[in-house]
């Protein structure tokens, strides 16, 4: 495809694109599609001659979107949201369209200094001390893991240089709670720690967030059986009720044994943009990294996962390479990602957060980011005064999570019961709520920031709930 | 930024995209930037207020294009090809403007299915077995880091659900050669086996490619000094001369002591929809896992990384995390692809490929693939008919190796000299090669493969080389 077919049907796309992104609020929320719908309108081999670009804009019609469930829909209110802002495409577009190699600083200096000065912005928007550094990385499962095998590496001086973890003797443990996102889990045991040696750290009944003096009793006791403690991974913001760990009170004691502190805030980040959230982090000048996906409540379209450490020197320690094919006479001036994470190669992804900013300014996140929170607040005083139902978790930021209980009904039965009216929500195409489990029983999960979100969705949305629950 | 205000900017950096890539042949090849230039010209915070999309436009023209080396350009020919087709671009596009969720099939069912059959269409496509399965990663270096991770697993008895690797005894070692990508020392590194466990079995001296009785030898001394042969990473292809690791005398070495065989075609695989090259990977129905980059050579946007594995089972225990949030009633009967590597969300990335396959048809990306392996062996029996010039390595595919070596220049001379013409062609900004050391010296890697290359600009390529070398 030459320049000029490019721009034939670039120009078709994007208003397929347009008139898409209008009709949203009229489809279904919900893909209704059936396991294997989608593969099965597909030819079963690639086209062996070329096929005229209508056709591709078809299939988009008729296959992909009735395929997707609508995230991007004023009354999608599942996971978290997931937005994906239309400058934030086009900067993604650009990208695309200058089809630059990100594999050293030489390749393409503005797609690492355009990354540095756009991760330096959100650091100071954000309120992350001064000396720290970013990086963009792909999702907050892979910030976790990185984040951990540098934990890993500096707790056993550099091990990788030598032996590796299997030659170390004293077992490495890593603490968290139950409420941790569950790539937490899969970090500690992608970098070799074993789920023996991952500790699930107690937490408050009401507020799920991780107790300091449990903390401390477990790294007592470890100690004591001979274990080394290497790092605690604090939710600031859990993924089931949005729980806070004091993150205050969780680094002195982490100082106290030379362990990593990592801060999970992939969805919670961006709330940090408002001067009045930044109590979320409060501590963070002890903790080594922070981890947030401007990919979620941000808008900026995924993958834009921003990794924020304290020493880059360690991360880059742990992380770099440096065949001859890729050195250059300005190496020691400039900053060469390809050292800052797992891949060698990356693409410019800072243009989407670029373009993002620059479209909405500071002020115009900012108030989309209050308009959400003052959303999840009147929702949760309406349901707190509504009848029978519950409100189950304090609501830090922008999720409520939620239980009908009509009297009598309990246990098993009330799980049906909460299954049962979220899967009408979910299958009715009006809204789209997430079901989750809390302290062994099921509830609902309510998460609002999806970009399009008003308060009067929020309000159709509390109208079909009590509809679908009560009746 | 609503649809209208997107119709009317997309429209405008549609435009702007299709102009762009027709004036890249009048760009030069190389950024001339220095460092901190880029940086320099952007503020130093990001803006309070919205700004207006033409800015955005006008910076891509003043800081962003002079910033990135053209490898869209018809005379790159620097480190591998790295090419981003405009019908990719457009698939990366709808994936977009859709902004649909990849965490699980229920958030986007054609993200998944769409990904499962143009990855089996590749499959099918490149010769690999029909039991073999798919899943699109960012890089070859997270593949390659994925395949370590799930050969340690499987060479531990999952270890990762008890005490880990830190809990294991006898070391586990991996086998691979100094020709090798980096990513593979790196994932080493990072899945805990380290340094001292790697083995760089030598290579053979004209082809570079590695020596199986090597191998032999290297497995036997080390099962007899209690070590455990856990992984050998062949190379189909190298970064340095694109050598050929000799899979089919590997294979049954690696069965012999159970180990994962792992095959790093990053570059080479797009050579696999040749039925002619399939050589290449003689042998493969024995090993476990195969990785290409199809945004490499093949002219798909980056990132698109391919992983195909042997037993999606063995990725799947040591990869999969199933929180209630995720759950869904038909878990059993889709693929979830959050459980295929590291990151739990992703990107609906089979658009771009999907879109790059049908625009071009198999035969369309066959020719092409065709023309650069005939333009790299006319310029390697060019090269070699020089006198003063010296192809330094066979040429399989469609990277040819050279040093212009004048009579009497030898050594740290012959290197400075290397060093010199290289850098004159690139500073001239008429062409882009990649210096890299092979034996201890310098020497030019000629990587021929861009989308807009055709004979004539090799031929230019060749004749600025010969005039900035013998000059």
């Amino acid at each position: 495809m030459g320049p000029e077919e490019f721009r034939a049907a670039g120009h078709e796309l994007i208003d397929w694109i347009a008139d898409y992104r209008a009709r949203i609020p009229e489809l279904p929320v919900q893909a209704q599609t059936r396991p294997g719908e989608v593969a099965g309108k597909l030819p079963r081999n690639a086209p062996e001659e070329a096929e005229p670009f209508s056709r591709l804009l078809a299939d988009l019609d008729s296959i992909v979107v009735p395929g997707v469930t609508q995230v991007q829909h004023p009354r999608y209110f599942g996971w978290f949201p997931a937005n994906s802002t239309l400058s934030s495409a086009l900067g993604d577009l650009a990208s695309a369209g200058i089809g630059a190699l990100g594999i050293t600083w030489q390749s393409a200096p503005a797609l690492t200094e355009v990354e540095e000065v756009v991760v330096e912005w959100l650091r100071e928007l954000t309120g992350l001390p001064g000396s720290w550094k970013g990086v963009i990385q792909d999702t907050a499962s892979t910030a976790c893991l990185v984040a951990l095998l540098v934990a890993r590496e500096r707790a056993t001086d550099y091990s990788e240089v030598r032996g590796g973890l299997q030659a170390e003797t004293a077992p490495l443990t890593v603490y968290t709670t139950e409420h941790a996102h569950s790539s937490v889990r899969k970090a500690v045991a992608l970098a070799g720690f074993g789920r023996d040696n991952l500790r699930l750290v107690a937490v408050d009944p009401v507020t799920y967030a991780m107790r300091p003096d449990a903390l401390a009793k477990a790294l007592e006791e470890d100690v004591k059986a001979g274990r080394r403690p290497a790092a605690v991974v604090v939710s600031v913001g859990t993924t089931g009720t949005t729980a806070v760990d004091p993150l205050a009170e969780i680094v002195p004691l982490a100082q106290r044994y030379g362990m990593w502190v990592h801060i999970d805030a992939a969805m919670a980040g961006s709330a940090l943009l408002l001067p009045e959230m930044r109590w979320l982090v409060d501590g963070v000048e002890g903790a080594d990294s922070l981890n947030w996906n401007p990919h979620k409540w941000l808008g900026t379209l995924g993958d834009c996962s921003l990794l924020y450490v304290a020493d880059p020197a360690e991360l880059i320690r742990v992380m770099s390479t440096n065949p001859s094919y890729l050195r250059s006479a300005v190496d020691g001036e400039v900053t060469q990602y390809k050292d800052w994470g797992i891949p060698l190669g990356r693409r410019f992804r800072a243009l989407k957060l670029w373009f993002l900013i620059r479209e909405q300014g500071v002020t115009g996140l900012q108030s989309r980011l209050r308009r959400d929170l003052d959303n999840a607040r009147w929702l949760a005083e309406t349901i707190a005064a509504a009848p029978e139902w519950r409100v189950l978790a304090p609501v830090p930021l922008q999720t409520v999570c939620v239980r009908h209980e009509p009297p009598g009904v309990v246990g098993d039965t009330l799980d049906r019961h909460t299954r049962t009216w979220c899967d009408r929500v979910n299958r009715s195409g009006a809204a789209y709520l997430t079901p989750a489990v809390l302290d062994g029983r099921w509830m609902v999960r309510v998460s609002i920031g999806a970009e399009q979100t008003e308060r009067m969705h929020v309000e159709a949305l509390w109208n079909t709930m009590r509809t679908e629950a009560e009746r």
